[in-house]
């Protein structure tokens, strides 16, 4: 018999979502699954081969490290010239005997197509797979490895969703960080406010997810180790909530009387307080996730400058002319409100940057470009967790090999303690809609994400642009051969490609 | 009996293979249809409704102009508010008693699919498809409408080039400019010389086009009106030539000895003209169009430089040192070899601005932006024909819409007298291949060379941005719609998405 052992990734269990479910009472079924992971760490997995390589099935030829291409980098990694053939028909991963978890771990037994692992097989010049011995010990670098994608600008079907959650999984990415709803549309179908979609999405039978499309997407990513982070934002950003969903938006006024057009979330009534209880008391349950994203950002405040019950409002509440204490008003409510839930949450850098009172475990996302390293000094210099996004808006394209301009960020380079650096929990690649919808949206995020990816997951010093190239090209031709049409690097060709065509 | 009288656009017979055709003495079964166009010229085709549309059957209802949404924007235009339904299962469109066409006319039986007639059409809030009484007189402003496909950078599987085809009739492109091979490959299968693709395609019977695929290729957009003028560019950009024809490239050296690397097509051997001559034979048979597109830029002289029996060829003819001499040459001699094949021949501007003596029918493609006017000036200035592509590299890709700038070009904007302004047929955009493959290409294409479409087609009067925005928003869904993956503009989402998903 001949083994291959892997020291599987432990980083399922640190991330907020595993943590966080240990301290809440409620247990959804969902949790079984999370507590087997707990159960399983720190995790040995050995892989056995039971009756897939026959002895003195060795190929006796080296195999450049560089050739079988790993991408994300694992932190440790020792290969060896001993190669095995793989037959489909009879391989197999199999439970070592000393590890903890069984053949009742559901995610584990899934796990078993275990990412790095089908990195490692190549097909040699005979078209026969192979695998070369090999050792790996491998965790993540943060926690938090996420793709937003902008499903309110476009509408983007299930099959896009979960495509580019597969390719996610493919790159080690663990959060969606699904920006489902946004000005343009609604397409998110609420059981508590059905109008929402019904009057604010694009249309409302073929443009909205349904129930059973959002547990889809839940599901789909659960099994592939994602977390679903959605991100309701407000008090901006929500032009499409106010047609299903009467007076929650300010109306503007064009002197002493009202434009007819409206403007962010009403903060001055109890209505909009109301409302948000119930939508994210339906929130908090739909998605299993530890975390709700907020939003928060981009507030335009000439609307509440114009409507003359507002300003007799900051009068009141002695707010001056200060239109941000008004929005930190209504943000403080509106965490207190979600808070309730027992739910964490993430905003973007501007409610931080208001002075809002955040709770503890609060992650604050820096986004904007400009000062993003004293951004993140005096976010973690406040005590708060934080993801950057800021270097990797993947939406703003440019000609010629970007990726590596994301590739290079090192997302720790602020000035800080140590004890600040630990706060950086991981980041975001961001694609915002605009110009995005199922047409383009996967050829234009893979391969520039998988950058991210990269810088995510991989060891500091894991930063020669040319070493990346080369593994970058072959792990892009392992996803168009998967089905994900990630776009070319540059000049070149997929072994693989247009085979039998 | 209902009729709508359609003035269909003569173009065809303007374009200068059907002008050659008609000098050429060789007639190919191909130039039977090419004879039976020019036989129906100036055409009016008048459409009959035989049975489709009933009497009385008029929609109530005013249809706007601009929901209509043609692209690109015809000539001259009148609709009124008399609708008719149509049904797809009795609707035909037939031959007026005047026409002096018949049945016998097989591009003109298939053009009965007319795009601007299939524009008309638009659905009602009922569903039903519509049409408005409409006369249309068309014709386009250039009659050389391009787009380059770049097939060498990464090869382009059929489908690809057929899908783009479509969109070409789409957008009322005339030509494609395939540029088949270049320095990283050479797809293109010559009965002549085999190893040229064997040794120099990506692979050799997986990226290459077979004799069989080239005529699919050039059917295919002949029944949609779109010549295929293939482009063989020398002496530069011929690396991959060099894998499977001995001595054709240049040996570089370094010192005194050769370094093992090739530089342009070897211009001192009399050999490399017999190759072109017998190479440039077969092309011009397997290529009907009367044009071939020769190449000729960017040639990099420091390989000649280094070879000592290039150093000495250029003493013995008297060049001095300058190598444009040597590479005008070169091509001189090849402008022979291929006007003895009856072919006219297209080149890149440095053939003309390398002072090479050209036929008086050589049409000069214009791609270097910067002194693009200056350029035009001088081409046009010396008698020849040119057409325009420095504006619409559309490889260049950058955040927002900017199909706007294509838009707003204006090709005939610069110092020339109008027998200058008319020796400009027209444009081209060109998708160079650097970053394109089968996973992106259609959708970074369609619809920023639609802007490019409308520019060469409609008049110089059509130039509101507004407008074409509105119109291309709608052209573009009908791209998607036919299954064309052509990116959004902006926010929005089409009216026949995800039906039936």
């Amino acid at each position: 018999m001949t083994w291959v052992e892997v020291n599987a990734a432990p980083e399922l269990i640190h991330t907020p979502p595993f943590r966080l479910k240990q301290k809440s009472a409620d247990r959804t079924a969902l949790n079984t699954d999370m507590y087997c992971l707990l159960k399983c760490a720190p995790l040995i997995l050995a892989v056995a081969v039971c009756h897939g390589w026959l002895f003195g099935d060795f190929v006796g030829k080296q195999k450049e490290l560089d050739e079988i291409s790993l991408w994300p980098l694992p932190q440790k990694f020792q290969s060896s010239a001993v190669a095995f053939k793989l037959s489909p028909a009879s391989f197999q991963i199999v439970h070592a005997k000393q590890s903890s978890a069984g053949p009742s771990c559901s995610i584990l037994v899934n796990a078993f197509r275990l990412e790095t692992f089908s990195q490692l097989v190549y097909e040699d010049n005979y078209g026969a797979n192979n695998i070369n011995k090999t050792d790996i010990s491998d965790f993540p670098r943060f926690a938090h490895r996420g793709i937003l994608l902008d499903s309110s600008r476009h509408f983007l079907p299930l099959k896009v969703i979960l495509a580019n959650l597969e390719a996610m999984a493919m790159n080690k990415f663990n959060v969606f960080h699904w920006h489902i709803v946004d000005d343009p549309s609604f397409p998110y179908m609420s059981r508590t406010f059905p109008d929402l979609s019904q009057k604010g999405a694009y249309h409302p039978f073929t443009h909205v997810y349904t129930p059973s499309d959002v547990k889809m997407v839940i599901e789909f990513a659960r099994m592939r180790g994602i977390r679903v982070i959605p991100e309701f934002d407000t008090p901006g950003h929500t032009q499409s909530w106010g047609n299903g969903q009467l007076d929650l938006l300010t109306p503007c006024y064009s002197g002493s009387s009202p434009s007819g057009t409206f403007g962010p979330v009403n903060p001055i009534l109890n209505s909009s307080y109301d409302f948000m209880t119930q939508f994210f008391k339906e929130i908090s349950t739909v998605f299993p996730d530890a975390y709700i994203h907020l939003g928060g950002d981009e507030v335009d405040f000439s609307c509440w400058k114009s409507n003359p019950d507002i300003k007799k409002f900051m009068v009141q509440q002695g707010f001056g002319t200060d239109y941000s204490k008004l929005e930190s008003f209504y943000i403080q409510r509106l965490l207190d409100i979600v808070a309730a839930t027992k739910k964490g949450y993430m905003v973007w850098q501007e409610v931080f940057d208001n002075g809002v009172k955040l709770k503890d475990d609060t992650v604050v996302e820096v986004w904007i470009g400009n000062k993003m390293e004293e951004e993140l000094q005096n976010v973690t210099g406040a005590g708060f967790t934080t993801i950057l996004s800021a270097p990797w808006y993947l939406d703003y394209i440019s000609y010629g090999q970007d990726w590596q301009r994301y590739y290079k960020v090192e997302p720790l380079n602020f000035p800080g303690t140590d004890a600040q650096k630990k706060l950086v929990i991981g980041g975001e690649a961001c694609l915002w809609g605009e110009y995005v919808d199922a047409t383009n949206l996967t050829p234009r995020l893979w391969p520039r994400a998988s950058a991210v990816a990269e810088r995510l997951w991989s060891d500091k010093s894991v930063t020669d642009v040319g070493n990346a190239y080369k593994r970058l090209v072959q792990h892009r031709c392992r996803m168009v051969k998967r089905g994900i049409p990630a776009e070319p690097l540059f000049v070149g060709h997929c072994r693989q490609e247009y085979m039998g065509l």
